[in-house]
C-alpha cells in the first residue's frame, strides 16, 4: 500500500478510514483530524485555557503532543494515586516528567494524593471494603480535575478517551440501559456549575489503534502496562466483545457510537431521562454536591 | 441439586433462575410462567383464536405444546418456504405433521409457497439479485401471517421467539440505533389496523435453554438443523457474543432485554421516534401497505 498523498510506502494503514499513509502524512492527518473535532464540536478556541488529564499512558501523551503542536494553551496534570503494586504510579509519572523534560514547552502540575490527603488511592480502598478501588479512584479522580481547573481557571479539562474507549463505555450503559448515564455521554459535557469543569475528548473519534500509530511514529515513549486493578475489569471483556464485532465487520464501533449521538441530536433521545439536580456547596472544600453537608469526595478521608 | 419443590433429583437446573426442578415440576413450572406471562402482558384471554407460527423447531413446537396443555383455541400455520437445501422445508414440515398427529386437537395448515405463488422463497431470491433470502422470507412470512390470520378471523399471532432470540434483534438494533425498529421491539405489538394481526411472544422470558430442556423432558421432537440460509449470518454472530457475555454475568441478557422495556415504559424511551405511517391497501391483495399500487409482497411476484 501506498501513501495516498505522496505515493511513498504507506507506514500506517488505517483500513477503519480506507486511508494510507507515509509517517509524516499520518502525523499531518492525524494532527489536523484533532483541529478539525475540537472545532467542530465546538470543544475550545486558540484563547482558551486547557488542562489536560494525563495518565502516561499513550492516548493523553499524544494528546499532549497534539495540543502543543496545534499550539493550544494547554497545561497537563498528573494525579498521583500511589498505586504501589508493580511501581504502577511510579513509573506512569516517569513517563509523564520524561515527555515534559523533552519539550520546552510541556508545562504540567502533579497532584499526589497521598501527600495531599495522607492515604494513596489503594490505601483509601482497603480501609473501606465495601467500595471497589476502581471506582474510588474515578471518585477522586473528577474531584480533583475539577478542583484544579477551577482553581487554575481553566476553561476546560480534556482527557485522551478515544472511539475504543467511548464505545466501550457506550455498550457496558446500553446493557443496563443506564438512561441516566446514556444522556450525558458526550465528546463535549457542558459545565453545569462555574465549579465543575466542561470536559472535552478531542480523540473521541480515531480509533486506539490510530493514536497508537501516532504514538510509535512520532517517537512517543508511554507507560504500556494496565493499571493491575484493571486486571479482569468488565470494561475490558467488553472491548474485547467489541474487537470481536470490528473484526467481523469493519467499522461496526464506529457506526455503534456515531449512530447512537446522531440519534440523540436528531430524535432527542434520552432528553426525557435528564434530571436537574439541585446542587449545593460542600461544607468543607466547597465543590458542588447533591448531599447535604461533605461532598462525596471529603467524606471519603473523614469516615474511614 | 435436588427439586425444590419435591426434594427428588433435579432434572433441570436453571441456573440464571436460580431454580432446580425435577422433571415433572418443571413442565409444571415451565407451563404456569407461560400463562402467568400471557396475562401479565394482556397478551390474549381464554376466548381469544389464536393463530401460532410454527417451523418444525423447538421454540414453537413447545409452544404449541404448551397453548393446548393451557386449554387454549389455538391453530397452527406451517409456512412451506420451499427451502430445498438438504431437504430443510420438507424436514420441517414433517416434525409439524407427527407433532399434530400425536394429538388429538392439534389443528393446523399448512400454506405452501410455490404451491399458492408458483416460486420458492429460494427460487424468489435467485432471481433477484439484490434480495438475500432472509430479508425476502421474513417478508413472505409477515405477509402470509396477517393473511391468514385476517381471513381466519384471529385475535393474534403467536411466535415461539425467546429470550435469546429478542436480546439478539435489541443488540443488533442498538448497534446501528434502529430507533424505528427499537419502539417497536415488544413481547405484544398490538394491531395498527384491522389487516394487520397483534402479535404475541409468550415465550419472551425463557432463555432458549429453558425452551430446549422443556422439548427434552416432554419428548417433544423437532428439526435440529438451522436454516441452511441461516449460516454465517449476523444474528448468530450476535447471539455468539450474548452467550459470552451471559457465560461471565449470568442474567445479563434477561437484564439487558428487560432493563430496555422497563426503560421504553417508564421514560417514554423512543416514543419521539414513533412515526405514524400512512397505510393505504394494496390494489391486488388488500393488505395495508404504505406504497402505493402494490404491496411489498405483491410486487416481488409481479416484476420478477
Amino acid at each position: 500500500m501506498k501513501c495516498k498523498r505522496c505515493g511513498e510506502p504507506a507506514a500506517v494503514n488505517m483500513r477503519q478510514h480506507r486511508l494510507g499513509l507515509c509517517g509524516e502524512h499520518y502525523l499531518e492527518w492525524f494532527v489536523s483530524q484533532t483541529q478539525r473535532m475540537i472545532e467542530k464540536y465546538a470543544m475550545f478556541g486558540p484563547e482558551d485555557r486547557i488542562l489536560l488529564a494525563v495518565s502516561g499512558g499513550k492516548d493523553s501523551l499524544a494528546l499532549w503532543d497534539v495540543l502543543l503542536r496545534l499550539g493550544h494553551d494547554v497545561e497537563a496534570l498528573y494525579i498521583d494515586l500511589g498505586i504501589g503494586e508493580r511501581g504502577y504510579s511510579e513509573k506512569s509519572k516517569e513517563f509523564v516528567e520524561r515527555f515534559a523534560m523533552e519539550r520546552q514547552d510541556a508545562d504540567y502540575r502533579i497532584v499526589d494524593v497521598q501527600g495531599s490527603h495522607g492515604k494513596t488511592v489503594p490505601g483509601l480502598a482497603s480501609e473501606r471494603r465495601g467500595r471497589k478501588v476502581c471506582s474510588l479512584c474515578g471518585l477522586v479522580k473528577r474531584h480533583i480535575m475539577n478542583r484544579v481547573a477551577y482553581e487554575g481557571g481553566f476553561a476546560a479539562v480534556a482527557t485522551g478517551h478515544n472511539l475504543d474507549d467511548e464505545a466501550t463505555v457506550l455498550f457496558q450503559n446500553v446493557l443496563h440501559w443506564q438512561t441516566g448515564y446514556l444522556v450525558r455521554q458526550a465528546p463535549v459535557l457542558p459545565s453545569t456549575h462555574p465549579r465543575l469543569a466542561r470536559k472535552v475528548k478531542p480523540f473521541f473519534r480515531f480509533y486506539e489503534r490510530d493514536t497508537a500509530a501516532y504514538t510509535v511514529v512520532r517517537g512517543i515513549d508511554y507507560v504500556y502496562d494496565e493499571c493491575p486493578y484493571a486486571k479482569g475489569a468488565t470494561s475490558i471483556f467488553y472491548k474485547e466483545l467489541l474487537n470481536q464485532l470490528e473484526a467481523r465487520s469493519r467499522g461496526a464501533k464506529q457506526q455503534f457510537y456515531l449512530s447512537f449521538l446522531q440519534a440523540r441530536q436528531e430524535e432527542g433521545l434520552f432528553a426525557q431521562s435528564r434530571a436537574e439536580l439541585e446542587l449545593g456547596e460542600c461544607e468543607k472544600c466547597g465543590q458542588p454536591t447533591t448531599a447535604p453537608g461533605l461532598c462525596a469526595f471529603c467524606r471519603l478521608w473523614e469516615e474511614s
